[in-house]
């Protein structure tokens, strides 16, 4: 008899496609035994709703995400909406003995984020989150080498995230520059840096933060001019809790930059180096080569980093981004099945959202602020 | 009512998997109407058979690839078999009225890849074969570019296609050294490079090439040495119909490269770069850019760059390698709809195959093969 | 009749050498009306003094740099010798009523820097200090093309500067570790970042900075340990006098960076990239660019970047880091001269040095520092 | 006493200058105990040659190039002049007992090559190429990597040299177009990547050649159209005479490339790249390094890789095109001294002539050309 597992999903903009793609390819690409039933699809309109459940493979629709919820066909809610709805669904979904994975960050307020956390943990079910970035055959890999000390000991890190899509100074005003949509770079995607820094090295211990406004304002709708509220340019000095000094800075007004995070984390005998615009290469340096030959080694990923070689059996093929949101899929299926996995659960969200509260707060204050 | 269509898979190793991630995946992907139905899965094994349709979702399972072809539920067959099965498998698909999605290269033989073009003539069925690089979107832009003169008239175009899985000296002699294989290189992967001239610049006119052995003998299982009968390496020399003179260079024994194939396509007002080890990116330099500020752009593919956006609406995500068999499975679906599509159909792969014999020829008996 | 310049020359270490070879190459390089006589070479010992006066083409020699300034052969003094020296040197050079070339920094502690400066505002002379990175015709394009507004107004800039040469954790501890020797990155080698971003985009207004210990200790000389006296690792955040945000990022233990000092500077309208350790390219990113082809473009360095002309009349055949070196030495001829330079006087060197202590005191207090 | 050395130069172009400024630079890089002596210039015109001697600090100057080789003070001779001079300036110049440092290629016909080389052979003076890529730090490290077995046995090479001075479809047809200057990219460049598979692997035994025209014609400067008599591109397969197969790839028209020369050099245990455009680095990839993390090392040229040591005692801070000509220089003086030397010399550069015109030669008669 073949086992399966009840899928509903809520959304099917950028993120709610993803994980509906992620949920008809776990099957045939980890040949696992459960089968995902695509049993429910939410969307604001009854219309799109049942149009897009033809398309994902879904076979009910709704415009009511509560229905979904309380569908018994449902085991597993796929929460993919704006950000604000996020705390709501993902809390009557676990009280509804659902398991949840919902998309980053996990709130707009730290309150909403906080509130998630104590559901997961009183419903015995799994809350995971989707920062997709650290399921990279290639970070799990720089994983497992800072693990074994292939680097020596950390002793400093520079993680950087960059994309041009508020660089048109000449765009009207959206809602992802008004002060409601958040502050802007910091939790809009500087989340993600901070999963990998929290995946790599841990949590951090202190920030210091300074927030800047390319623009001050942009075309308004009605003509005129309308001043921007939030910030899209952030940088942060920071410490972990095991000591180790570091930088992030992001900005998501820098024209050029696609998809662009970078890591640079130095240790006391090599460095690693990391881009996500190439996400199928990591570079290498140790200081135990030869003296003459040192340098950085370009790694292209491979079987022998797993799971890439449950994608592709030859190396240095590519995974693209969509696949990544894959692998996340089967760790939820792991987590559900009671087994280890790599994952940021709403307890570790919650650290990573604390922490860019945290970064909001110091730039405000003007001072370092702690987080111990 | 819902509009769907038979599928049957023959293999499932490397390229089998691939195909059923494509069948898997292309629906959702593309949000198109026809819903493939995974009907019949045949491997060499009953068992082995039984297993993979059910991790690969496939209703049925056989150990004979006759009865999958015979089964009523079946419109269209993906083979991918060793290349020696596919004239067989393939004719007897298109015989058996089916629509046949086969996998590079056609046949080891001339005379049989002639008979599968033939086939596919007599049948009216869509016979199209698995050359996957040229849907990549970075390829499908750039015969966009060269179309609308972009670089002007193209002069020159060099291709590289190199991997180092037989570059290990020490590895002990099997069948990818043996006569029986093939000449090496050349038709192993030689085809893939000329899939991606074929599209962007066409069929070639003549061609002196140059095959040689990096090795003359390998480790025999049993002991002592065994010679190897094939070429690792292949250059050749070329001239288009177009009257384009090039160069084609192979090496399957190059150590460092996993999967690279280069492009260098020259012309009278820019150039072209790409390198399918960074799939995601390509270079474009302009002579009409201002001098002082002339350079090779290194462009991330993008939404601009359809299909992307079928798969990610933001630029610079990256697809991956098994991506590009979705896109061609999605080209398979045109085609069987009576639509305009990118592929290489059996009367397109004849050419390739008739390519590589010449080449083969050429080097025998050192001279230049014309083509016309 | 032949106009010369009489040139005194003291240190003969790294930087001296350098010196010597400017000397040697500026008249036929730029083909210049100017002869450079080269008069008197000092060195810490007479030996030494001679020997290297002879290798690098110095008339005389001697180990005392006070008989070189008062020689009334020698017109312009380079000094090259270890910091603590330059502000006793430079003075005394300066009331002698001779041009001075001193490496940078200026000086150790604040309170000498302001002293050079006095000086060298006194003496009517020219004071110019060795920042040679900025004399890059590459740096020269960039600083042109943010003139001419082609990334539009500049929004934020990140530059970063990392060695290894302090990252060997096994390197028994040496001056660099001291505290007498300076901060660490900070001074040893921040100022080469300040000096782009003093040319490129202008002062500093404030600056908040954290300084770090990659190791708390290194083994010493006689066996144990030694406590590590000042930090190989400081970032910074900052804003410009003009409102630009900023982040520098700087370290010296950096297994891996040999001489990479990255500048990314985004703008309204597209961004610059530069990485010293590729010196002979720049990238440009234009958001004018048609979509769908944007990228950044490497642009490589040619007769178009003056003064690269006057090197080399072909494009892309790259430069030296000496090279850089004999530009500069052609602009302190230019300022001799009375004509415009590129160049760090004594007045903006000072800045720079005044930038280097808030940067410091920052670190301290734990708090923004003003500049203005 | 000093010992010095009479240096006479012919010729102040592109190549002349590069010549000059080597003869200033030499001593002082290398510390050595000779001391160039710039005796007599020679250029076409008188006072050229005046005004050039003053700016590159020559002490006479002639427009007479006989004057200059019987001149006593001229103990060695810079030949920088146009290529069909070479023959006959160099033999004189052997004949009156001078040494010779002829630019590259020896001649316009293999017939002067071969006077060349005999009046050398016998003047038993010294008689050397201007082949300076040789000289790079990074191609002298990769010769020691190869002949230590870094790579194991090589056993495949490729190597192309592109630049674009020709890629200008509408600039008018001048004297590299002629059939007078030579067969184009063949002997006008690619002469040079023939002079680093030489010293890298050794000499050709057989090649096949095709060349081919990008443009038929090119405006002429009278109006109307003037056809090509040389082509601007040419594509050879060969073997080595240690039997290694081989292609080299030349473009003098491809946009976007400046001063491009890349080798990939395959062997049975790594593989090496180098790209002159990036000339202070190399690439390195072992098979012995730890699966996983196997990649292409980039390796930026350093002290240990002498004689950078010379120029710069810190890793990767670059030396230029012209420093290349400098080591060169003191190659020069040590074969004068009697002392071993990397060099070309008119037997080494005649094999490269006569490699050269059977690649000609094949290209006309469209068959393999053997030159054992």
């Amino acid at each position: 008899m073949t086992k399966t597992i009840g899928v509903g999903l809520i959304g099917t903009g950028y993120m709610g496609k993803c994980h509906a793609l992620a949920w008809n390819a776990v099957k045939p690409v980890f040949g696992i035994e459960v089968t995902p039933r695509l049993a429910v699809l939410a969307e604001v309109d009854a219309n799109l709703a049942k149009s897009r459940a033809a398309a994902l493979g879904f076979a009910k629709a709704t415009a009511d995400w509560r229905t979904l919820i309380a569908d018994p066909a449902v085991e597993v809610v796929s929460i993919t909406t704006p950000n604000q709805f996020h705390a709501e669904m993902a809390i009557a979904a676990l009280e509804a003995g659902k398991h949840v994975w919902c998309e980053k960050p996990m709130a707009t307020t730290l309150d909403d984020a906080a509130r998630m956390k104590a559901a997961a943990a009183k419903s015995g079910r799994v809350a995971m989150l989707g920062y997709n970035y650290i399921q990279n055959p290639a970070i799990r890999h720089i994983a497992r080498l800072l693990d074994e000390g292939a680097i020596g000991q950390i002793s400093h890190i520079r993680a950087e995230m960059d994309e041009d899509y508020m660089a048109d100074l000449d765009a009207p005003f959206y809602w992802k520059s008004a002060a409601s949509s958040g502050y802007g770079a910091l939790d809009d995607f500087g989340v993600h840096p901070l999963s990998l820094i929290q995946t790599l090295v841990g949590d951090l211990s202190r920030v210091m933060a300074h927030q800047a406004k390319p623009f001050a304002d942009r075309p308004a709708r009605d003509g005129g001019r309308q001043p921007v509220e939030n910030w899209d340019i952030a940088s942060v000095l920071f410490e972990t809790r095991t000591g180790v000094s570091g930088v992030m800075a992001l900005n998501r007004a820098a024209w050029g930059r696609k998809g662009r995070i970078v890591l640079q984390i130095f240790g006391s005998r090599g460095s690693i180096l990391y881009d996500q615009e190439r996400m199928n290469e990591f570079q290498l340096y140790q200081a135990s080569d030869r003296p003459g030959e040192q340098g950085y080694r370009t790694i292209l990923t491979a079987p022998q980093h797993p799971p890439y070689d449950q994608f592709i059996p030859a190396p240095g093929h590519g995974l693209g981004f969509n696949e990544l949101k894959i692998i996340e899929c089967r760790q939820l299926l792991h987590l559900i099945a009671g087994e280890s996995a790599v994952a940021v659960d709403f307890d570790a969200g919650f650290e990573i959202e604390r922490t860019v509260h945290a970064m909001a707060q110091s730039d405000r204050e003007a001072r370092w602020v702690d987080l111990e």
